[in-house]
């Protein structure tokens, strides 16, 4: 046998994975747990979701021919095997950094990432697109998308499966069943797969059912008499995977995802089965790794860390996270007030809502990947009489742009949404930065949404939105809060006012959320060249506060706003309209925010240098603008 | 028995449903379906699934307290029986006009509409919200959402099932199964309802195993020997609704849906059974009106028509709307560019698809109620070489927000998104008008928005989308189309070219789409009054013609924009962006559409006038501005 080590370095393409037994794929899955481990030590990086599929990774290269073969990864942070068996085990270094491999399946990155993803359940819609086209093109290869069990419950997977299983077209799509999406699983489809995985009665029955109609002739041909083909029928009936079956796909599974050979067997099988096949591949995240196994949920996402003990390498930090901040805040005011509730989209530890759903159980919903539903479901519920706080990831939200607009605001419902990793989050990138939601929900009627300079003024907003009659949005950035008690005397929050942190004669800025410590710095810092600003906390990005911000902007002739969201239909656009409304024509103004293009993945202080909304940035544009 | 006449009228609650027999219901029903018929052959509005639930509704609302128990109408058009025996009936004649009886439930109309609809696929989620209300108040009633089985195919119907099933919550779910969306159903749920339906199989088998169970006791200890408690397990597997069984919901059906006696013996059972019930009704679309039973489709919204024949009641128009404009420029292109595509979510006949469908089936998908699903199925049939149109309601885009921005724009690829019913749509209202799509593009990097003056711009735009290679979105709106061949001399559509129509000293109007046309009759109009207008087609709304807007404004001391989106986020903002960006700082700006509130629903050119946007309106805007 081949040394391991050996074997790893020199797989440059799948091609490579062809020759090898299953007894070499089997050392070299370990030796790719071993890489893996290393390198995201040193990273950072989605662990746990690629340390569960690194068999399944190796089947599928071993079975299919990619570039030719099209292989969608769901969400795309369990594509690390796939990148390493793909000739990019030399970047893993790079993994998730400015200018480095992306931590998820990108194009431009290579050949075998035929479609990108990042959000959940797109795979199967995406897969079913390539494969009809591929039938259209008179073209003839295999398209497999590969679906978490988490991804299966968003509803845009199931509009797909729905789609496939009627075209009989040839898809193979796996799925990938660790019983978790990033938290543990929940809904009546995870249940029944349980029930798959672990009811002998699924299998017993099937075939009691074969040896009654084959070996005791006179129940078959009772069975026969009665009811037709029955045979077909009940042998329908006692597939395991009927759901999947019904909806017209050829169930093959369960499957030991951690056992190649017995893999390898059943893709072969599959690439060979007309029409929409269904492969049900059970996997443990996390596999390999004893503290990855043991708290997946915390191995989903990690930093840097050690591999010995598990335990990420933290920088020192004395504040606490804005999901923190917005956690504790929220569990200590349910306890006065019972209205409250809050719902999760799957995301309980990383909005910050263990706490809540430990302490207060039953007002907690943990609803599954279902974004759409969250909103809707938090409209019944405040229609109700109660006060619903979906705390959700900016990028996130935008799967459920239609039912904040019909559900949550046309009817004017009080629904409060707690917008986590707004702005740019750093290393997940593009299909995570939460650059948008200023822009799709600004022009929502009956929306109202306030940013919080810091950890104290989240507080105070969840004070305030709870009194509040009608659907409101906070928005709050990834990471440690902020703490600006010293320089600001009122944290008061009252219908659409603004702060004036700082006051000056030469230009005023008007900064939103996270962007007003910058503003500060800013300000300090053009104070010792004699350039004095205003700076503005804005609070509420709509409605503005009209008569503050006009009344500053008056007193000075360089205005800027900032913001981290996209120029385009974002709180900057709305001041330059309300500037120009007021006939402010004699000034200069400048709306700095981000452009109108994807940002890449980074470290985020790199990434805002980058667009130039660092303070070293913000300076450059208010001297470019003073000196016009 | 009392005069089914007499007993219509006496029904002013649903209280006066609880003493009726059987036998009066029943003539009730016959009642309510001519009054139906009579009153939308006057009005126009939603006649085929409503007389498909004219049984259906009077049970329930025997059965139930509303508004104690708690109904939610999936979708909504189907509530007018809802409407009339909840009062509401002597408001008939002003169905759907402005001032009038909305055509959906509507919270302010009736304490008996509990929640709004009219998109799809939100009322098992909206019901489950108002369930678990009821749970944490300590109440004690019913929660009943009604859903067709096109609603269904929706994702987030599926989230809200798998949610409900995991969660044991006294939630009734009826499926009022027709067999329709607004066209024939598709997919694999689809087949599925109908084995259900239609296969005896299902019922036969059911009873043969019980036999076989209960009366051969051989079999029957055999089966408990090997396969513990198989009974169940057994019993389990041929219970008709498996897929809704093995979710967590006790399946009740299928029933009749015309049969009142029936449909209340199980409602009766669904309100004393634990956890969430789903009960599956088959019911006809236009049941009780030949036509509208023969073509449900034609008849699901309908404008005014004649009774006898069945024929829509039209005005003289001799040109065709832009949906056949579309439609039939799609089917001609399409001769030659065999890389084109076609898509629509469950609206074939609505985005003027029909002949697409009959002439090219193979490259022409009906995806279902399934947005979501749509733009990524057509993300995935870009990335593999085709050129996908997806034809849509402006409205129900919305559903698929996300996946425009990752799986389409993200990834740059070339799917044509051609947005049908925007702006103002009339009398649907607050739920269907197409006023945000600009906003919710716009800021979406890498799309480009187009919308044409009239019919034979639209078919430029068509030619110039199938060769441009990105997405691109053409907006145009519902009804007949314009045309302008006698003004304008070059339709030509080129890179971001805005097209000048009309030029003048005094005021230059910059006006997207629909609302040249208004533009061009302001400019008529003020001419007459010495009043000289520059009007500017922008063709392009993102991104804009820079250079012919400048040039054009520098040369006017006024300036107007001119949409049928919101103003916030919309096409005038950018126009004012780039205005200040060119520092036209001593111009007087205008920026006209619509405000940040729910458009009602009435006649589109009346609430056009409400809003100061027919052509009076937007003269009284530029006098006023010209006074300043």
């Amino acid at each position: 046998m081949k040394s391991v080590r050996d074997l790893l370095s020199k797989i440059k393409s799948p091609k490579d994975l062809k020759t090898a037994t299953d007894e070499e794929l089997k050392c070299l899955a370990d030796d790719i747990r071993k890489f893996l481990i290393e390198s995201v030590s040193k990273t950072g990086g989605h662990l746990a979701s690629n340390l569960g599929v690194v068999e399944l990774s190796l089947a599928i290269h071993s079975v299919f021919d990619s570039p030719q073969d099209r292989i969608i990864w769901d969400v795309g942070h369990q594509a690390y095997v796939h990148k390493i068996v793909t000739g990019r085990k030399d970047l893993f270094h790079t993994l998730r950094k400015y200018g480095g491999l992306s931590g998820f399946p990108k194009r431009i990155e290579s050949k075998h990432d035929c479609f990108e993803t990042g959000h959940s359940s797109t795979s199967i819609s995406a897969g079913l697109g390539i494969a009809k086209a591929r039938d259209l093109n008179g073209e003839n290869y295999s398209v497999i998308s590969i679906i978490g069990d988490g991804a299966l419950t968003g509803g845009m997977a199931f509009e797909a499966l729905n789609h496939a299983g009627h075209t009989n077209t040839d898809i193979i799509v796996i799925l990938n069943d660790n019983e978790m999406s990033i938290s543990q699983n929940v809904g009546g489809l995870s249940k029944y797969l349980n029930r798959l995985r672990t009811d002998p009665k699924y299998f017993k029955v099937k075939n009691d059912v074969e040896y009654l109609l084959n070996k005791i002739p006179a129940v078959g041909k009772a069975v026969y008499k009665t009811a037709g083909k029955a045979k077909d029928s009940l042998k329908y009936f006692f597939v395991p995977g009927v759901i999947f079956e019904e909806l017209g796909f050829t169930y093959l599974g369960p499957v030991n995802g951690h056992d190649i050979k017995e893999l390898k067997v059943v893709l072969k099988r599959a690439k060979n089965i007309k029409g929409p096949v269904f492969i049900h591949v059970i996997t443990k995240k996390g596999k390999g790794y004893t503290y990855a196994e043991k708290n997946p949920d915390k191995f989903h996402g990690i930093g840097p860390f050690s591999i010995d003990n598990g335990k990420v390498i933290k920088k020192e930090n004395t504040r606490p996270s804005y999901s923190a901040v917005f956690g504790n805040t929220l569990v200590s005011l349910a306890k006065t007030n019972p209205n409250i509730v809050a719902i999760t989209a799957a995301m309980p530890s990383g909005t910050g809502l263990n706490e809540f759903a430990a302490t207060y159980p039953n007002r907690f919903f943990d609803v599954g990947i279902a974004e759409q539903h969250a909103v809707t479901f938090a409209a019944g519920l405040a229609s109700n009489g109660l006060k619903p706080i979906f705390a959700v990831y900016s990028t996130f939200l935008q799967r459920a742009y239609d039912q904040v607009v019909h559900d949550v605001c046309l009817q004017n419902l009080p629904v409060v949404f707690c917008i986590d990793r707004s702005g740019l989050v750093g290393n997940d990138g593009e299909t995570h930065h939460g650059v948008f939601d200023i822009s799709f929900l600004m022009h929502i009627p009956n929306m109202t949404i306030l940013a919080p300079k810091d950890g104290p003024e989240l507080v105070q907003m969840l004070k305030y939105a709870l009194q509040f009659e009608g659907p409101l949005a906070i928005r709050y950035p990834r990471g440690e809060s902020e703490d600006f008690t010293s320089i600001s005397n009122d944290y008061t929050i009252e219908d659409m006012k603004a702060e004036i942190l700082i006051s000056g004669k030469d230009v005023c800025i008007v900064a939103l959320g996270k962007m007003v410590k910058t503003a500060i710095e800013v300000a300090k810092r053009l104070k010792k060249q004699n350039i004095n600003c205003t700076v503005i906390n804005a609070r509420f990005a709509k409605p503005l506060d009209d008569k503050t911000i006009i009344s500053e902007c008056l007193k000075v002739k360089n205005i800027v706003t900032l913001e981290d969201n996209v120029i385009k239909g974002g709180f900057g656009n709305q001041v330059l309209t309300l500037l120009h409304k007021n006939k402010l024509y004699d000034k200069n103004i400048k709306i700095l925010g981000l452009p109108d293009q994807f940002i890449e993945h980074g470290n985020t202080e790199e990434l805002m240098k980058a667009y130039h909304l660092d303070v070293d940035g913000v300076i450059k544009h208010i001297k470019k603008m003073m000196n016009q």
